[in-house]
């Protein structure tokens, strides 16, 4: 069993971008910027943002945190990423989600410049995506293809099962395991909380993508020996023996499932890390353009 | 068996659009209007703009066709793309692939303003297909779930296989059905080239939607009695019989497999007669917004 450590991976990737952005710099070129909006004082989009933001400083980014209250208008939102769309010395940013109620996320998306869109959550992108054109790809999907490329796991033929269709994991992940490219190439199973019979799919799946957002869902009894298995979930358990009180858990029973694998994702350490590695790489990508 | 009669049902839709058109007459509203633009003079594309115009005039729309020869360049295409973008009386508008080799599809696609894109193949479009927002869908995709919702086919849970990844039938495909709608809520899985078991996947399908483009691939053997079979495949093959030489074949073996079937659709007369109707239905969603 050979333990996919996302959190090397992502280590080692932020030196290459750090060692390009050096060499950008030498040439007299500025470093990449990357700016996030963050609104409210969510704990999880809190977390989420600063480590973001330090991600930026590893990779030698310049970063930008612009907060608004939970209260701020959707209008005046959409001005402030209209500022970010025409400032040149912004190359990509994100908003983190999720947004308050009042406010409609899908028309904050559209408002971003698609080639700004360094979360390739913006329609346009999306669709490049599908289509298999130039964009930038959703960071989870792009990190998890990473992992699979760097790790040299096969993929070409493989049947691949995505646990979950959601718009920034699941759908996404389908596409590019479908993809006429290395990785990809596979047979893919979408399986989601319509599916009656996901542990009998999952026994035939070579790759599993557990994306449910269900702690544990993955049992042994659920994966074939020699399984490559991934694990998107992150969910926080109750855990006592923490200074927090928690932990985060995935949707694998990792203890259990792991030693049948050929290849697993630990939470955390796994894909975590380098869905923030993604944001980094898109950015430098944006800045490049 | 019940048959899928695509020709039939198609029939029903257009006299329902002229029923609409007329009302939109009769308030003052001009009626829709689609154009195509055909490069060349191949005969498959050649007759499918025919069938085009002659639905538009079943529909009650009007329709324009603007030809080009094979050496058309790249630029005056775009520059018709760009009148048309701009003609208030132009609801939507389609290129007939594929083009000329010296032609960038894609640019040519892309250069399309996504509110007149009927054919959906605007990556904003596929974009706004796969988050699920609304937007043109790509006509053959759109047509089969038009089948399935007027021919009451259970889809909720059923394990339906797609087999081919093409952009403007697979993917948009499987991405339908495994939304979560009705029709929707699908497990899906995407088989293709690369797939080396596709007899076995088959075997557990509830609901096959062929798009390979090889006649007769779906045996018997491969389809479980009680399933719905979709065949996506219009392939000339020779035929001494016909006047014209050839008939067209789909992707199933028709004689042999109906009998297994639930539901069926035949070559010719069940998908293609819907993939032209999905476009009208777009064209009058253009001319409503």
């Amino acid at each position: 069993m050979t333990l996919i450590d996302g959190k090397k991976t992502a280590a080692e990737i932020k030196q290459e971008i750090a060692a390009q952005v050096k060499e950008m710099e030498s040439r007299g070129e500025r470093a990449p910027h990357l700016a996030a909006i963050l609104v409210g004082h969510d704990g999880g989009s809190e977390t989420y943002v600063a480590n973001k933001v330090k991600a930026c400083g590893e990779c030698g980014f310049r970063s930008s945190l612009i907060r608004f209250e939970d209260d701020v208008t959707e209008e005046r939102l959409l001005e402030e990423i209209k500022r970010l769309n025409e400032d040149d010395a912004v190359d990509g940013f994100i908003v983190q989600l999720p947004l308050p109620k009042h406010i409609d996320e899908q028309r904050i998306i559209r408002a971003i410049d698609p080639e700004k869109d360094v979360d390739g959550f913006h329609p346009v992108n999306v669709g490049n995506m599908s289509i298999g054109l130039p964009g930038f790809v959703s960071a989870t999907p792009a990190g998890i293809m990473e992992l699979l490329r760097r790790y040299g796991v096969e993929t070409k033929g493989k049947h691949a099962v995505v646990l979950g269709r959601s718009n920034i994991v699941g759908k996404p992940m389908a596409t590019l395991l479908m993809q006429k490219s290395n990785p990809g190439n596979c047979t893919v199973t979408v399986c989601h909380s319509a599916t009656p019979n996901i542990k009998e799919i999952c026994r035939e799946a070579d790759i599993i993508v557990a994306a449910l957002g269900v702690p544990g869902f993955v049992t042994e009894d659920m994966v074939k020996p020699g399984a490559t298995v991934i694990d998107v979930g992150t969910t926080r358990v109750p855990d006592a023996t923490r200074k927090s009180g928690w932990r985060l858990r995935g949707d694998v029973d990792f203890e259990n499932v792991a030693p049948k694998c050929a290849f697993i994702t630990p939470v955390p350490g796994g894909v975590g890390p380098m869905t923030i590695c993604s944001l980094m790489m898109n950015t430098l990508k944006a800045k490049k353009k």
